[in-house]
Protein backbone atom coordinates (compact mmCIF):
# COMPACT_ATOMS: atom_id res chain seq x y z
CA UNK A 1 0.00 0.00 0.00
CA UNK A 2 1.00 3.53 -0.53
CA UNK A 3 -0.03 7.12 0.24
CA UNK A 4 0.58 9.88 -1.62
CA UNK A 5 -0.03 12.38 1.45
CA UNK A 6 2.51 10.54 3.37
CA UNK A 7 5.10 10.23 0.58
CA UNK A 8 5.01 14.49 0.88
CA UNK A 9 5.33 14.28 4.73
CA UNK A 10 8.37 12.01 4.85
CA UNK A 11 9.88 13.39 1.39
CA UNK A 12 10.64 9.78 -0.01
CA UNK A 13 8.40 6.77 -1.85
CA UNK A 14 6.69 4.45 1.04
CA UNK A 15 5.64 1.00 0.50
CA UNK A 16 3.98 -0.41 3.17
CA UNK A 17 3.51 -4.20 3.16
CA UNK A 18 -0.08 -4.64 5.87
CA UNK A 19 0.08 -7.17 8.29
CA UNK A 20 -2.79 -5.83 9.99
CA UNK A 21 -4.46 -7.76 6.96
CA UNK A 22 -2.80 -11.00 7.51
CA UNK A 23 -5.18 -14.15 9.23
CA UNK A 24 -5.39 -13.55 12.92
CA UNK A 25 -4.32 -9.34 12.78
CA UNK A 26 -0.98 -9.89 12.25
CA UNK A 27 2.70 -10.97 10.58
CA UNK A 28 2.32 -13.59 13.40
CA UNK A 29 0.75 -16.42 11.06
CA UNK A 30 3.87 -16.21 9.00
CA UNK A 31 6.28 -17.84 11.83
CA UNK A 32 3.64 -20.25 13.68
CA UNK A 33 2.15 -22.14 10.16
CA UNK A 34 6.34 -22.36 9.05
CA UNK A 35 7.28 -24.10 12.36
CA UNK A 36 3.88 -25.99 12.64
CA UNK A 37 4.33 -27.02 8.87
CA UNK A 38 7.96 -28.68 9.89
CA UNK A 39 6.98 -30.50 12.46
CA UNK A 40 6.74 -34.57 11.70
CA UNK A 41 3.18 -36.17 11.76
CA UNK A 42 4.03 -37.72 15.08
CA UNK A 43 3.24 -34.33 16.57
CA UNK A 44 -0.30 -33.95 17.62
CA UNK A 45 -0.54 -31.12 19.55
CA UNK A 46 1.40 -27.57 19.38
CA UNK A 47 1.66 -25.53 22.50
CA UNK A 48 2.85 -22.20 23.23
CA UNK A 49 2.60 -19.09 26.08
CA UNK A 50 1.15 -15.73 24.74
CA UNK A 51 -0.83 -13.18 25.47
CA UNK A 52 -0.81 -11.64 22.05
CA UNK A 53 -1.02 -12.25 18.54
CA UNK A 54 1.24 -15.52 18.66
CA UNK A 55 -1.24 -17.14 20.39
CA UNK A 56 -3.94 -16.62 17.52
CA UNK A 57 -1.87 -17.14 14.91
CA UNK A 58 -0.94 -21.20 16.68
CA UNK A 59 -4.28 -21.85 17.03
CA UNK A 60 -5.05 -21.39 13.68
CA UNK A 61 -1.88 -23.33 12.46
CA UNK A 62 -2.61 -25.95 14.10
CA UNK A 63 -6.23 -25.86 12.50
CA UNK A 64 -4.89 -25.87 9.63
CA UNK A 65 -2.98 -28.38 9.87
CA UNK A 66 -5.19 -30.46 11.76
CA UNK A 67 -3.26 -30.57 15.13
CA UNK A 68 -4.44 -29.83 18.27
CA UNK A 69 -3.50 -26.21 19.82
CA UNK A 70 -2.62 -25.49 23.68
CA UNK A 71 -2.12 -22.03 24.56
CA UNK A 72 -0.94 -20.80 28.17
CA UNK A 73 -2.84 -17.40 28.37
CA UNK A 74 -1.84 -14.98 31.36
CA UNK A 75 -4.84 -14.21 33.32
CA UNK A 76 -4.44 -9.97 32.41
CA UNK A 77 -4.54 -10.93 28.78
CA UNK A 78 -6.89 -8.67 26.88
CA UNK A 79 -10.51 -10.45 26.86
CA UNK A 80 -10.41 -10.09 23.14
CA UNK A 81 -6.76 -11.49 22.63
CA UNK A 82 -7.90 -14.48 24.48
CA UNK A 83 -11.83 -14.58 22.63
CA UNK A 84 -9.71 -14.91 19.25
CA UNK A 85 -7.60 -18.16 20.48
CA UNK A 86 -10.66 -19.34 21.60
CA UNK A 87 -12.86 -19.17 18.33
CA UNK A 88 -9.92 -20.54 16.20
CA UNK A 89 -9.99 -24.03 18.61
CA UNK A 90 -7.33 -23.81 20.45
CA UNK A 91 -7.68 -24.84 24.30
CA UNK A 92 -6.31 -22.00 26.89
CA UNK A 93 -4.45 -23.07 30.03
CA UNK A 94 -4.56 -20.05 32.69
CA UNK A 95 -1.64 -18.81 34.74
CA UNK A 96 -0.24 -15.87 36.49
CA UNK A 97 1.19 -13.22 35.53
CA UNK A 98 4.96 -13.41 36.31
CA UNK A 99 7.57 -15.17 33.60
CA UNK A 100 8.16 -18.17 36.06
CA UNK A 101 4.67 -18.88 36.73
CA UNK A 102 4.40 -18.86 32.47
CA UNK A 103 6.79 -21.54 32.68
CA UNK A 104 6.34 -23.82 34.94
CA UNK A 105 2.38 -23.93 34.02
CA UNK A 106 4.19 -24.49 30.31
CA UNK A 107 6.18 -27.25 31.49
CA UNK A 108 3.27 -29.26 33.30
CA UNK A 109 0.74 -28.86 29.89
CA UNK A 110 4.09 -30.38 28.32
CA UNK A 111 4.53 -32.94 30.95
CA UNK A 112 0.80 -34.10 30.48
CA UNK A 113 0.78 -34.09 26.56
CA UNK A 114 3.18 -36.75 25.37
CA UNK A 115 2.73 -35.80 21.72
CA UNK A 116 3.00 -32.16 22.05
CA UNK A 117 5.61 -29.41 20.53
CA UNK A 118 6.58 -26.35 22.29
CA UNK A 119 6.02 -23.48 19.83
CA UNK A 120 7.70 -20.78 20.76
CA UNK A 121 7.00 -16.81 20.18
CA UNK A 122 9.92 -15.84 18.09
CA UNK A 123 13.21 -17.22 19.51
CA UNK A 124 13.36 -19.92 16.70
CA UNK A 125 14.88 -20.58 13.22
CA UNK A 126 11.52 -21.52 11.95
CA UNK A 127 9.63 -18.67 13.00
CA UNK A 128 12.46 -16.09 12.36
CA UNK A 129 12.37 -17.63 8.56
CA UNK A 130 8.70 -17.71 8.87
CA UNK A 131 8.88 -14.06 9.41
CA UNK A 132 10.81 -13.40 7.00
CA UNK A 133 8.63 -13.65 3.88
CA UNK A 134 6.46 -10.74 4.66
CA UNK A 135 9.55 -8.84 3.53
CA UNK A 136 10.03 -11.18 1.18
CA UNK A 137 6.75 -10.45 -0.36
CA UNK A 138 7.31 -6.87 -0.66
CA UNK A 139 10.41 -6.80 -2.05
CA UNK A 140 9.31 -9.10 -4.15
CA UNK A 141 6.26 -7.29 -5.16
CA UNK A 142 7.62 -3.49 -5.61
CA UNK A 143 10.96 -3.55 -6.62
CA UNK A 144 14.10 -1.53 -6.53
CA UNK A 145 13.84 -0.95 -2.48
CA UNK A 146 16.33 0.27 -0.84
CA UNK A 147 15.77 0.10 2.63
CA UNK A 148 13.47 -1.90 4.86
CA UNK A 149 11.87 -0.47 7.75
CA UNK A 150 10.69 -2.86 10.81
CA UNK A 151 9.72 -3.18 14.13
CA UNK A 152 11.77 -5.07 16.75
CA UNK A 153 10.43 -7.02 20.17
CA UNK A 154 11.38 -9.99 20.71
CA UNK A 155 13.15 -9.97 17.07
CA UNK A 156 11.59 -12.95 15.22
CA UNK A 157 10.35 -10.15 12.47
CA UNK A 158 13.49 -7.94 12.58
CA UNK A 159 15.86 -11.12 12.40
CA UNK A 160 13.92 -12.72 9.24
CA UNK A 161 13.69 -9.56 7.91
CA UNK A 162 17.45 -8.89 8.22
CA UNK A 163 18.13 -12.29 5.92
CA UNK A 164 15.98 -11.22 3.69
CA UNK A 165 17.82 -8.15 3.08
CA UNK A 166 20.89 -10.36 2.99
CA UNK A 167 23.36 -6.91 3.39
CA UNK A 168 22.04 -5.90 -0.12
CA UNK A 169 19.18 -3.55 1.51
CA UNK A 170 19.69 -1.15 4.53
CA UNK A 171 17.39 -2.37 7.46
CA UNK A 172 16.25 0.11 10.00
CA UNK A 173 14.72 -1.17 12.83
CA UNK A 174 12.17 0.79 15.31
CA UNK A 175 11.62 0.28 19.03
CA UNK A 176 10.17 1.82 22.07
CA UNK A 177 11.92 3.71 24.35
CA UNK A 178 10.38 2.03 27.14
CA UNK A 179 11.51 -1.22 25.72
CA UNK A 180 14.92 -0.28 24.29
CA UNK A 181 16.87 -3.18 25.16
CA UNK A 182 17.30 -4.67 21.16
CA UNK A 183 18.77 -1.00 20.98
CA UNK A 184 20.93 -1.85 24.31
CA UNK A 185 22.12 -4.79 23.20
CA UNK A 186 22.87 -4.15 20.17
CA UNK A 187 25.19 -1.12 21.28
CA UNK A 188 26.76 -3.18 24.29
CA UNK A 189 26.90 -6.32 22.17
CA UNK A 190 25.59 -8.11 25.16
CA UNK A 191 22.00 -9.19 25.59
CA UNK A 192 20.20 -7.00 27.44
CA UNK A 193 17.07 -8.27 30.22
CA UNK A 194 13.27 -6.88 28.77
CA UNK A 195 12.39 -3.83 30.69
CA UNK A 196 9.39 -3.16 32.59
CA UNK A 197 6.32 -4.30 30.56
CA UNK A 198 5.51 -0.21 30.15
CA UNK A 199 5.05 0.99 26.55
CA UNK A 200 1.87 1.34 24.50
CA UNK A 201 3.87 -1.12 21.88
CA UNK A 202 2.82 -4.05 23.84
CA UNK A 203 3.81 -6.40 20.86
CA UNK A 204 7.13 -5.20 21.61
CA UNK A 205 7.25 -5.78 25.52
CA UNK A 206 8.98 -8.89 24.68
CA UNK A 207 12.96 -9.31 25.89
CA UNK A 208 14.94 -9.62 22.03
CA UNK A 209 15.51 -13.47 21.24
CA UNK A 210 19.52 -14.69 21.67
CA UNK A 211 19.24 -16.60 18.08
CA UNK A 212 17.30 -13.26 17.17
CA UNK A 213 20.02 -11.24 18.64
CA UNK A 214 23.14 -12.83 16.85
CA UNK A 215 21.50 -12.66 13.77
CA UNK A 216 21.01 -8.69 14.35
CA UNK A 217 24.45 -8.20 15.35
CA UNK A 218 25.97 -9.82 13.01
CA UNK A 219 24.63 -7.72 10.12
CA UNK A 220 25.27 -4.15 12.39
CA UNK A 221 21.41 -3.63 11.84
CA UNK A 222 20.41 -0.21 13.46
CA UNK A 223 18.21 0.52 16.25
CA UNK A 224 16.25 3.40 16.21
CA UNK A 225 14.21 4.69 19.60
CA UNK A 226 11.10 6.30 19.40
CA UNK A 227 9.24 7.39 22.70
CA UNK A 228 5.23 6.53 23.38
CA UNK A 229 4.00 9.68 22.26
CA UNK A 230 5.57 9.91 18.58
CA UNK A 231 3.96 6.04 18.28
CA UNK A 232 0.42 7.27 19.21
CA UNK A 233 0.80 10.28 16.77
CA UNK A 234 2.09 7.93 14.04
CA UNK A 235 -0.58 5.51 14.68
CA UNK A 236 -3.04 8.01 14.55
CA UNK A 237 -1.13 8.99 11.10
CA UNK A 238 -1.77 5.70 9.45
CA UNK A 239 -5.62 5.59 10.49
CA UNK A 240 -6.11 9.02 9.35
CA UNK A 241 -4.09 9.06 5.86
CA UNK A 242 -3.90 5.11 4.83
CA UNK A 243 -7.50 4.47 6.17
CA UNK A 244 -6.24 1.38 8.10
CA UNK A 245 -6.33 -0.17 11.57
CA UNK A 246 -2.88 -0.57 12.79
CA UNK A 247 -1.90 -1.55 16.48
CA UNK A 248 0.77 0.61 18.42
CA UNK A 249 3.83 -1.71 17.41
CA UNK A 250 3.11 -1.27 14.28
CA UNK A 251 3.61 2.34 13.79
CA UNK A 252 7.14 2.74 15.36
CA UNK A 253 8.69 2.43 12.06
CA UNK A 254 6.74 5.48 10.93
CA UNK A 255 7.66 7.34 14.06
CA UNK A 256 11.05 6.75 13.44
CA UNK A 257 11.35 7.91 9.86
CA UNK A 258 9.31 11.30 11.40
CA UNK A 259 11.72 11.84 14.22
CA UNK A 260 14.14 11.65 11.43
CA UNK A 261 13.08 12.05 7.85
CA UNK A 262 16.82 12.11 6.46
CA UNK A 263 17.37 8.74 7.49
CA UNK A 264 14.72 7.50 5.07
CA UNK A 265 16.35 6.20 1.95
CA UNK A 266 14.22 7.48 -1.75
CA UNK A 267 12.02 3.96 -2.45
CA UNK A 268 11.44 2.60 1.27
CA UNK A 269 9.75 -0.49 2.68
CA UNK A 270 7.54 -0.44 5.93
CA UNK A 271 6.30 -3.67 7.83
CA UNK A 272 3.05 -2.61 9.33
CA UNK A 273 2.98 -5.53 11.66
CA UNK A 274 -0.81 -5.80 12.99
CA UNK A 275 -3.96 -4.33 13.57
CA UNK A 276 -5.33 -5.97 16.89
CA UNK A 277 -6.25 -3.16 18.79
CA UNK A 278 -9.48 -2.34 20.17
CA UNK A 279 -11.33 0.22 18.54
CA UNK A 280 -12.62 3.49 20.12
CA UNK A 281 -16.17 3.47 21.80
CA UNK A 282 -17.26 6.79 20.75
CA UNK B 1 -11.71 -6.56 0.04
CA UNK B 2 -13.56 -9.85 1.63
CA UNK B 3 -13.16 -10.91 5.38
CA UNK B 4 -14.03 -14.66 5.91
CA UNK B 5 -15.16 -14.11 9.55
CA UNK B 6 -17.45 -11.32 8.36
CA UNK B 7 -18.92 -13.82 5.31
CA UNK B 8 -19.24 -16.08 8.62
CA UNK B 9 -21.29 -13.61 11.00
CA UNK B 10 -23.63 -12.58 8.04
CA UNK B 11 -23.78 -16.14 6.56
CA UNK B 12 -23.14 -14.70 2.88
CA UNK B 13 -20.33 -13.88 0.89
CA UNK B 14 -19.70 -9.97 1.21
CA UNK B 15 -17.62 -7.88 -1.33
CA UNK B 16 -16.52 -4.55 0.18
CA UNK B 17 -15.85 -1.73 -2.15
CA UNK B 18 -13.22 0.10 -0.21
CA UNK B 19 -14.37 4.02 -1.06
CA UNK B 20 -12.27 4.81 2.11
CA UNK B 21 -8.79 3.72 -0.07
CA UNK B 22 -10.14 6.52 -2.45
CA UNK B 23 -8.24 10.44 -2.63
CA UNK B 24 -9.97 12.40 -0.22
CA UNK B 25 -10.79 9.34 1.50
CA UNK B 26 -14.59 8.86 0.07
CA UNK B 27 -16.40 8.16 -3.29
CA UNK B 28 -17.63 12.02 -3.28
CA UNK B 29 -14.09 12.52 -6.18
CA UNK B 30 -15.38 10.81 -8.12
CA UNK B 31 -18.83 12.72 -8.76
CA UNK B 32 -17.01 15.77 -8.21
CA UNK B 33 -14.28 14.41 -10.61
CA UNK B 34 -17.11 13.60 -13.40
CA UNK B 35 -19.14 16.93 -13.45
CA UNK B 36 -15.72 18.88 -13.07
CA UNK B 37 -14.51 16.83 -16.50
CA UNK B 38 -17.84 18.03 -18.25
CA UNK B 39 -17.16 21.68 -17.80
CA UNK B 40 -16.44 23.71 -20.70
CA UNK B 41 -12.92 25.22 -20.51
CA UNK B 42 -14.41 28.46 -20.19
CA UNK B 43 -15.34 27.76 -16.92
CA UNK B 44 -12.73 28.52 -14.44
CA UNK B 45 -13.61 28.57 -11.21
CA UNK B 46 -16.07 25.62 -9.38
CA UNK B 47 -17.90 26.66 -6.69
CA UNK B 48 -19.79 24.72 -4.13
CA UNK B 49 -20.95 24.38 0.19
CA UNK B 50 -19.81 21.46 2.07
CA UNK B 51 -18.99 20.91 5.37
CA UNK B 52 -17.57 17.50 4.86
CA UNK B 53 -16.57 15.45 1.94
CA UNK B 54 -17.59 16.78 -1.49
CA UNK B 55 -15.84 19.84 -0.85
CA UNK B 56 -12.48 18.27 -0.58
CA UNK B 57 -13.45 16.23 -3.49
CA UNK B 58 -14.68 19.21 -5.46
CA UNK B 59 -10.93 21.00 -4.47
CA UNK B 60 -8.90 17.82 -5.39
CA UNK B 61 -11.15 17.78 -8.89
CA UNK B 62 -10.44 21.41 -9.51
CA UNK B 63 -7.33 20.70 -9.11
CA UNK B 64 -7.14 18.17 -11.36
CA UNK B 65 -8.31 19.94 -13.91
CA UNK B 66 -6.57 23.22 -13.57
CA UNK B 67 -9.52 24.96 -12.26
CA UNK B 68 -9.85 27.55 -9.08
CA UNK B 69 -12.39 26.24 -6.24
CA UNK B 70 -13.98 27.82 -3.88
CA UNK B 71 -16.00 26.51 -1.17
CA UNK B 72 -18.36 27.71 1.40
CA UNK B 73 -17.57 25.85 4.69
CA UNK B 74 -20.32 26.09 7.52
CA UNK B 75 -18.35 27.80 10.89
CA UNK B 76 -19.05 24.65 12.61
CA UNK B 77 -17.81 22.09 10.36
CA UNK B 78 -15.07 19.62 11.78
CA UNK B 79 -11.58 21.30 11.40
CA UNK B 80 -9.81 19.00 10.12
CA UNK B 81 -12.37 18.69 6.88
CA UNK B 82 -11.39 22.51 6.76
CA UNK B 83 -7.89 21.29 6.75
CA UNK B 84 -8.20 18.67 4.22
CA UNK B 85 -10.35 21.59 1.93
CA UNK B 86 -7.39 23.99 2.27
CA UNK B 87 -4.90 21.69 1.70
CA UNK B 88 -6.16 20.65 -1.52
CA UNK B 89 -5.87 24.55 -2.61
CA UNK B 90 -9.00 25.02 -2.68
CA UNK B 91 -10.48 28.89 -1.11
CA UNK B 92 -13.03 28.83 1.74
CA UNK B 93 -15.26 31.17 2.77
CA UNK B 94 -17.21 31.09 5.83
CA UNK B 95 -20.57 30.84 6.27
CA UNK B 96 -23.48 30.71 9.42
CA UNK B 97 -25.07 26.81 9.60
CA UNK B 98 -28.25 27.26 8.74
CA UNK B 99 -28.83 26.81 4.88
CA UNK B 100 -30.65 29.99 4.06
CA UNK B 101 -27.38 31.60 4.72
CA UNK B 102 -25.35 29.05 3.28
CA UNK B 103 -27.14 29.69 0.22
CA UNK B 104 -26.99 33.51 0.49
CA UNK B 105 -22.99 33.46 0.90
CA UNK B 106 -23.12 30.59 -2.13
CA UNK B 107 -25.00 33.60 -4.09
CA UNK B 108 -22.96 36.20 -3.30
CA UNK B 109 -19.72 33.50 -4.23
CA UNK B 110 -21.46 33.22 -7.39
CA UNK B 111 -21.70 36.27 -8.75
CA UNK B 112 -18.05 37.62 -7.85
CA UNK B 113 -17.19 34.85 -10.07
CA UNK B 114 -18.34 34.97 -13.82
CA UNK B 115 -16.48 31.81 -14.81
CA UNK B 116 -17.75 30.20 -12.09
CA UNK B 117 -20.06 26.80 -11.99
CA UNK B 118 -21.83 25.42 -9.23
CA UNK B 119 -21.12 22.08 -8.41
CA UNK B 120 -24.06 20.60 -6.18
CA UNK B 121 -22.78 17.80 -3.83
CA UNK B 122 -25.79 14.75 -5.25
CA UNK B 123 -28.63 16.35 -7.29
CA UNK B 124 -26.87 16.64 -10.59
CA UNK B 125 -26.96 13.83 -13.34
CA UNK B 126 -23.14 14.00 -13.64
CA UNK B 127 -22.78 13.87 -9.87
CA UNK B 128 -25.20 10.65 -9.84
CA UNK B 129 -23.35 8.60 -13.12
CA UNK B 130 -19.87 9.44 -11.49
CA UNK B 131 -20.86 7.64 -7.89
CA UNK B 132 -21.85 5.05 -10.09
CA UNK B 133 -18.91 3.92 -11.10
CA UNK B 134 -17.75 2.71 -7.50
CA UNK B 135 -20.96 0.02 -8.00
CA UNK B 136 -19.75 0.17 -11.82
CA UNK B 137 -16.39 -1.44 -10.61
CA UNK B 138 -17.56 -3.55 -8.52
CA UNK B 139 -19.70 -5.48 -10.38
CA UNK B 140 -16.75 -5.56 -12.64
CA UNK B 141 -14.30 -6.41 -10.52
CA UNK B 142 -16.27 -9.53 -8.91
CA UNK B 143 -19.00 -10.98 -10.97
CA UNK B 144 -21.52 -12.68 -10.36
CA UNK B 145 -22.94 -10.49 -8.16
CA UNK B 146 -26.30 -10.77 -6.72
CA UNK B 147 -27.73 -7.78 -4.85
CA UNK B 148 -25.80 -4.17 -4.52
CA UNK B 149 -25.82 -2.53 -0.51
CA UNK B 150 -25.56 1.35 -0.62
CA UNK B 151 -25.58 3.81 2.07
CA UNK B 152 -28.71 6.52 0.85
CA UNK B 153 -27.98 10.49 2.62
CA UNK B 154 -28.04 12.85 -0.59
CA UNK B 155 -29.34 9.83 -2.96
CA UNK B 156 -26.00 10.55 -5.28
CA UNK B 157 -24.30 7.02 -4.47
CA UNK B 158 -27.54 5.51 -4.16
CA UNK B 159 -29.02 6.30 -7.70
CA UNK B 160 -25.88 5.82 -9.28
CA UNK B 161 -25.65 2.46 -7.74
CA UNK B 162 -29.17 2.00 -9.11
CA UNK B 163 -28.32 2.58 -12.79
CA UNK B 164 -25.23 0.81 -13.27
CA UNK B 165 -27.67 -2.43 -11.51
CA UNK B 166 -30.58 -1.79 -13.74
CA UNK B 167 -32.97 -4.39 -12.80
CA UNK B 168 -30.38 -7.05 -13.10
CA UNK B 169 -29.26 -6.57 -9.67
CA UNK B 170 -31.23 -5.90 -6.28
CA UNK B 171 -30.17 -3.16 -5.03
CA UNK B 172 -30.89 -2.11 -1.24
CA UNK B 173 -30.23 0.85 0.31
CA UNK B 174 -29.29 1.52 4.02
CA UNK B 175 -30.57 4.80 6.07
CA UNK B 176 -30.18 5.78 9.75
CA UNK B 177 -33.58 5.58 11.16
CA UNK B 178 -32.95 9.66 12.49
CA UNK B 179 -32.25 10.69 9.14
CA UNK B 180 -35.11 8.70 7.40
CA UNK B 181 -36.07 10.70 4.24
CA UNK B 182 -35.10 8.65 2.11
CA UNK B 183 -37.28 5.92 3.21
CA UNK B 184 -40.10 8.08 4.22
CA UNK B 185 -40.11 9.89 0.68
CA UNK B 186 -39.84 6.40 -1.48
CA UNK B 187 -42.78 4.81 1.08
CA UNK B 188 -45.17 8.04 0.70
CA UNK B 189 -44.10 8.68 -2.76
CA UNK B 190 -43.78 12.29 -1.95
CA UNK B 191 -39.86 14.17 -1.56
CA UNK B 192 -39.82 14.49 2.65
CA UNK B 193 -37.78 17.20 4.02
CA UNK B 194 -34.13 16.38 5.84
CA UNK B 195 -34.27 15.72 9.51
CA UNK B 196 -32.69 17.31 12.47
CA UNK B 197 -28.86 16.43 11.81
CA UNK B 198 -28.65 14.70 14.87
CA UNK B 199 -27.37 11.03 13.45
CA UNK B 200 -23.77 9.98 14.39
CA UNK B 201 -23.55 9.11 10.58
CA UNK B 202 -22.69 12.82 9.66
CA UNK B 203 -22.31 11.98 5.60
CA UNK B 204 -26.16 10.69 5.98
CA UNK B 205 -28.11 14.08 7.09
CA UNK B 206 -28.95 15.67 3.73
CA UNK B 207 -32.35 15.90 2.22
CA UNK B 208 -32.46 12.76 -0.39
CA UNK B 209 -32.24 14.96 -3.73
CA UNK B 210 -35.01 15.44 -6.44
CA UNK B 211 -33.72 13.76 -9.45
CA UNK B 212 -31.69 11.15 -6.84
CA UNK B 213 -35.67 10.51 -5.39
CA UNK B 214 -36.73 9.92 -9.14
CA UNK B 215 -34.34 7.47 -9.93
CA UNK B 216 -34.74 5.49 -6.41
CA UNK B 217 -38.45 5.66 -6.82
CA UNK B 218 -38.78 4.71 -10.34
CA UNK B 219 -36.38 1.39 -9.96
CA UNK B 220 -38.62 0.40 -6.65
CA UNK B 221 -35.44 0.48 -4.41
CA UNK B 222 -35.97 -0.80 -0.54
CA UNK B 223 -34.41 1.15 2.40
CA UNK B 224 -33.82 -0.33 5.35
CA UNK B 225 -33.59 1.81 8.44
CA UNK B 226 -30.85 1.21 11.45
CA UNK B 227 -30.28 3.10 14.38
CA UNK B 228 -27.32 4.73 15.69
CA UNK B 229 -26.12 2.26 18.11
CA UNK B 230 -26.22 -0.91 15.50
CA UNK B 231 -24.88 1.68 13.10
CA UNK B 232 -21.36 2.61 15.26
CA UNK B 233 -21.51 -1.77 16.37
CA UNK B 234 -21.25 -2.28 12.56
CA UNK B 235 -18.52 0.68 12.39
CA UNK B 236 -16.07 -0.91 14.93
CA UNK B 237 -17.12 -4.73 13.60
CA UNK B 238 -15.34 -3.46 10.36
CA UNK B 239 -12.58 -2.11 12.06
CA UNK B 240 -11.97 -5.09 14.06
CA UNK B 241 -12.45 -7.35 11.60
CA UNK B 242 -11.42 -5.68 8.00
CA UNK B 243 -8.37 -3.44 9.84
CA UNK B 244 -9.98 -0.71 7.78
CA UNK B 245 -11.00 2.63 8.90
CA UNK B 246 -14.48 3.72 7.98
CA UNK B 247 -16.67 6.42 8.79
CA UNK B 248 -20.20 5.81 10.59
CA UNK B 249 -21.87 6.48 7.08
CA UNK B 250 -20.12 3.71 5.69
CA UNK B 251 -21.15 1.19 8.15
CA UNK B 252 -25.11 1.39 7.46
CA UNK B 253 -25.10 -1.60 5.10
CA UNK B 254 -23.26 -3.87 7.65
CA UNK B 255 -25.64 -2.67 10.07
CA UNK B 256 -29.01 -3.51 7.68
CA UNK B 257 -27.21 -6.78 7.04
CA UNK B 258 -26.84 -7.68 10.36
CA UNK B 259 -30.47 -6.89 11.31
CA UNK B 260 -32.06 -9.47 8.58
CA UNK B 261 -29.12 -11.62 7.81
CA UNK B 262 -31.74 -13.43 5.41
CA UNK B 263 -32.04 -10.17 3.77
CA UNK B 264 -28.53 -10.82 2.17
CA UNK B 265 -28.06 -12.43 -0.71
CA UNK B 266 -25.37 -15.60 -1.46
CA UNK B 267 -23.30 -12.98 -3.21
CA UNK B 268 -23.51 -9.49 -2.26
CA UNK B 269 -21.59 -6.37 -2.68
CA UNK B 270 -21.38 -3.70 0.07
CA UNK B 271 -20.19 0.29 -0.79
CA UNK B 272 -17.95 1.05 1.84
CA UNK B 273 -18.54 4.96 1.41
CA UNK B 274 -15.90 6.43 3.25
CA UNK B 275 -13.47 6.92 5.90
CA UNK B 276 -13.14 10.25 7.17
CA UNK B 277 -13.76 10.12 10.67
CA UNK B 278 -11.40 10.61 13.75
CA UNK B 279 -9.20 8.27 15.51
CA UNK B 280 -9.36 7.42 18.55
CA UNK B 281 -6.61 10.25 21.50
CA UNK B 282 -6.27 7.23 23.78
Amino acid sequence: MTSTSLNETVGAELFFKCENFQRTGSFKLRGAMNTTLQLSDDVQTVVTHSSGNHGAALALAARNCEKKAVVVVPKGARPEKRRAIERLGAEIVDCEEALVDRETVLAQVMASQPDAAFVPPYDHRDIIAGQGTAAFELVEEVGDLEQLWVPVGGGGLAAGTTIVANGQLDVVCAEPELARDAHDSLTTGELQPAMPPRTVADGLRTALGKLNFEILRRSKVAVVLVDDEAILTAMRLIWNRLKIVVEPSAAVCLAAMLLDTKRVAARAGVILSGGNVSPPHN
